[in-house]
Formats: C-alpha cells, structure tokens, sequence
C-alpha cells in the first residue's frame, strides 16, 4: 500500500484516482475549485466530469495542495497542459528531494516549445519526473474497461515502481526510457485528430480518415527521431495507439473540433461549442514551430494550421494534400 | 488511354474499374460467373456486391478470360486469395512476355505459405507482377470518397506505370519497392481485425480496441522484418493504416465475424452469419505457421487460433492479452 497524491481532478485524474483505490493505495486528491471538492467530498463522483463512477470511500479530497505531496510515495500530475507550470510553481516548496511525480496531461508549452516533464524538471529540481499515456479515455478506464498505457522514466526503477502501483488485470501498464517520444506522440497526436476530425465533418470515409492518421504518425515520427526520440515509440501504444483512440473516439474532444471545422465553422465556433480545452488547436502552433525548427516536413499539420489560424477552408486543405505530387511512399527504400 | 483487364467482378474489382474508366482508360472485366456478366451488361452496376454504383457505359463485359489478356497493357486480379492459384493457371496460357499483372487480393496459401503474387509468378512465369493495396474499402472506393493506395513492384517503373494508370483527385496512389511486406500486412492484419472484432464483441471500448491495434502491428512487424520485409511498410498505409481500416469499419467482414464470437459464437456459426469469404480465418493458421517457421511471438495470432480452432472463449484470450508478465513496451530500447 502507497500514499499517492494526485494534483487535479479533471476526469483522468479522477478515473486514475479510482485505479489506484482499486489497487489498495492511499489515495489524496487536490483541486485548486472549493466547490469541486465539495462535490467529490460529498457524492464521492464528479458529477459533472465522470458522472456515473463511484468512488471508493477511502479516496481524501483537500484544496491543501501540501496535503497531497508531503509524505506521499509518488505524485501525479494530472492538471490541464495549460496549468502545468503554474501548479508546478505552487508545488515545488513541498515537493521533497527525490519524490516522483508523473505527468499524465501532454502538450507542449507555445513559446519555449517545452514538454511537460521539461516544465516540471525546470520549476521542481528536487522531484524526479516521469510521465504516463497510452491509448485511454477517463470514460472508458473509470468502468473499468481493459487499457493499456506506458510508464516511461530515465531510470528503469522509477517507471517499474509506477508499473507496480498502477497495474492491474484491466490497466495495463508497460514501460519505456523514451519519455521524449512519449510526450511528443501524446501531444501532437492532437493535431492529427483534428485533421481526422475535418475528414469526418467533411463526409468522407474510413479510407481518408486511416489515409490520415497513417500519414499524420509519420509526419509525427519524421519530427520526433530527429528530436532524438526512437521510432518505435511513435509505433507503439503512445504513438498509434494513442493516435487511433483520438481518432476514431465519440469520446475526444479534438476529434469533436475537427469535426465541427470540417462543416464550416470557424475555430472560435468550434472551441466555444466543445465547451473543454482542446489540447489540439495549442499543440497545431507547437508543433508548426517544431517542423520549422528542425527542418521537418509536415503537410498535415501545415494544413492544420491554415485552418485554424488563416481561415482556410477545411475541404481545401484535405483536397490539396490528395492532390500532392506522385510519390514513393517511404523515399529511404531501394529499387532494384 | 490504356486497355485494362480486370479479372475479378467482386465488389473490388468493380470500384477498381470504375476508377480505370473514369480515368478514361478502356476497361474489359471477366467473371467466370455467366449470370454476373449478364447482370452487370444489363445494368452496368454490380447489383449484390457493390449496389448503388454506376458503372460507366465504356466498361466491357466478359466470360471469355482471354479477352480480358489478350493485348491489354496491364491485368488486374482482383479473384478472392483462395481462387487466386485456380484463376491464374486459367490465365496462363494468354498471357504475354512482360504483361503485367497487378494483384489486389490479399492472402498467404495455407499449405505453401506462399504470398499471392509468388503463386501468380509461379503459374506464369512470363508476366512481371505486382501488388496494391492500403487501406480501401470498395463501397467507399465506388462512390468516390477520398483514398490512398500503394502500387509495389521490384522495379520501380512497373510501380510507376500503375501510379500513373489509377492515379486521379480522389484515389492517390503512392509506390513502393517492398512487395513481401505490403502482401505480409495486408494479409495477415485480417487476423488481428478479428481480434479487435471480438474486443468489440466482448463490449470492449475504444481503449482495448486500440491497444490490440498497436500491439497487433508490432507482432506483424516482427514476423514481417524477420522474413525480409521493411518495417516503414508495415508503418505504413498497407501495414497500420489497413489494419486501422479494417478494425474500425462497418465494412469489414473480418471484424465482423470476429464481433460475432467475441459474442459467444463458433467460427462456424459466425461465418455462416457473415456468408461472404472472411479472410481472416484462413490468413490466422497460416500467420500461426509463419510464426513457428520464423520463430516469432505473436501471441494475439496464437490466441485468435485457439478461438478459432480450440474452442477457447473470446473473453478468455483478451483476458490473458492483459494479464501477461509485467513488461517494456520495446525490448530494444535502452535505460539510463
């Protein structure tokens, strides 16, 4: 049995709070909304973010954010991308010399182009980061449908120590040394699915959208190996697989903005209609300024960008990434 | 303007030769069935198989394989894989020095374990064959929705040739010199498309759905490159991007029988329910015996075997999928 603290509680934070209840841990939850642990204080359930899932009685609630890192053997940082420096900053005066905490949000900061572990490496020095993702909508992991995520740490002991905590027979947890992989698959997978989304708004089928999604991780995997992450990373559960969940989803909310783009309406229409964050529309500038900065070719999120942000028509950017040049499909393989 | 045999009336080869006509190629299709060449005269449009498609008046119709050979620039086999070696002995005696042959079925032999187009270049010798595939359903392919394929061939003219041939706004067609592993992924994703199918069945989410998507393309990885084929491809729109197709689609036959176990039927109940050809369940033994041959694991192959042929519950299978030894998710990544 371990104590864990887990900072926020949007619906991963609570479906992951429930895992780890389930698996006998000690668990804490902080939310920096008075009313939001009143609520989980009192129906043990977010009403409004995982309706439906109830949770386990031993799980605390506090708006103490101290309560939740003091004494605890691993931290979960489970706070919206766009949050994640300024809860680390408020963290950082409790957080103890070698305590683990596990980002499980992705993105990338907009202006210094950072990752989410690089923020908390940066505001916490003490703490020894890590990260978790993987193909897994809170909905779907709340009850307790079969999932599969990756730990991924420097160290082997730190993401072991994480796989062990979180395993069980429906939450499957492998591990990796590539959190750069990790975190830019998760992030940029965004992107993507707001592309899927389009395609989707746009009526088109099962063949444009897998075209899409085949083509947009090779776009991620071309700007990922050249930042230094490993190939296989982007093929495997954080990359794919985390790619195909976003896509095909009734559950994402990136998809969902797509969407609404793919029949017309604006950026601002869709975002204000989604109602959450869309993680995509702040990764689609991120990742732009990656492919810049590294040389990368990436039409896909070029064309993302277009619509998002230039107003482009969302049917003139799938037709004119149709209409590109006859290519090979990998231009590294030889003929004879 | 080029002159197109297309053998094969399936739903495929009907959208293939809309797509040829369309691009204002002269198309002659061939069935072996009197009756489909009749109806298809009559109406120019597959009533069973692709209903609600038009086909152009330029496209001829024939029982008369030789007129389907004789003097066209390229052949297009599109029989299903288990008539492939039947069709090609018929064709051989027609067949010209270097005509070539473009095979769209997909499919391993199960005594021989041999690829489509190593059985169509053992049973004619005289033609230079080639492959293409990605991921396309017919019915989507037929009425025009956007698409990409990929045309193999071991010289890079003959893909090129194709290219040119079906290329238009909405059917793009990249190439590639890697014929073995394009054959390896379109045929054996059949198998894990059951998988996902009885995930599905089993009232599985997307989270699951998508895990045995991701680990499904790593075990066809490894069998693929361990028998000399290019991990790119299996990365690719023949290898993920089909497999994403066929997991995801309300088209597919092999998800679909495999929905149907997942809900407690037997094989022989399920095919019977589907009634057309579910190539999954011939590709899963011969996938089984490349495993063994080339010593790979593959353990989704093994368990969609025992479902098969074992009896063994649907449930029973992914349960283990998920309980296996706590693992990284690349054994060839290194730690800190």
């Amino acid at each position: 049995m371990y104590k864990i603290g887990m900072i926020g509680a949007g619906s991963w934070g609570i479906a992951l709070s429930k895992v780890l209840a389930d698996n006998g841990h000690h668990v804490v939850v902080w939310s920096i909304v008075e009313e939001e642990i009143q609520m989980l204080r009192e129906h043990h359930e977010h009403l409004d973010k995982l309706p439906g899932v109830k949770l386990p009685d031993s799980i605390e609630f506090t708006t103490d954010i101290s309560q939740a890192i003091r004494e605890m053997d691993l931290i979960v940082l489970a706070v919206p991308s766009v949050f994640t420096r300024s809860t680390a900053k408020r963290m950082a005066e409790y957080v103890a010399k070698g305590q683990i905490i596990v980002c499980v949000a992705k993105g990338i900061e907009e202006d210094t182009l950072m990752t989410l572990s690089d923020i908390v490496e940066q505001e916490i020095p003490a703490a020894t980061v890590a990260v978790m993702c993987g193909p897994s909508h809170a909905e779907e992991v709340g009850i307790g449908l079969p999932t599969t995520v990756v730990a991924g740490a420097h160290k082997r002991e730190t993401a072991e120590k994480i796989q062990d905590i979180f395993m069980n027979s429906v939450f499957r947890v492998y591990t990796s040394p590539d959190v750069l992989g990790m975190e830019l698959g998760g992030s940029l997978k965004n992107v993507i699915a707001l592309a899927a989304g389009m395609a989707d708004g746009l009526g088109y089928g099962d063949n444009t959208k897998a075209a899409l999604i085949t083509r947009g991780i090779a776009e991620l995997t071309r700007l990922a190996t050249k930042m230094g992450a490993c190939e296989e990373t982007l093929s495997g559960l954080t990359g794919i697989g985390d790619l195909i969940v976003t896509c095909q989803s009734r559950h994402s909310r990136n998809r969902k903005a797509g969407m609404l783009m793919g029949q017309g309406m604006t950026m601002e229409e869709a975002t204000k209609e989604v109602k959450m964050v869309v993680e995509g529309i702040y990764s689609a500038k991120a990742a732009l300024a990656l492919a810049k900065k590294y040389q990368v070719s990436m039409p896909i999120i070029e064309g993302v960008n277009r619509v998002l942000f230039e107003n482009e028509k969302a049917s003139s950017v799938v037709e004119s990434l149709m209409m590109r040049d006859k290519k090979s499909e990998h231009s590294t393989l030889e003929w004879e």
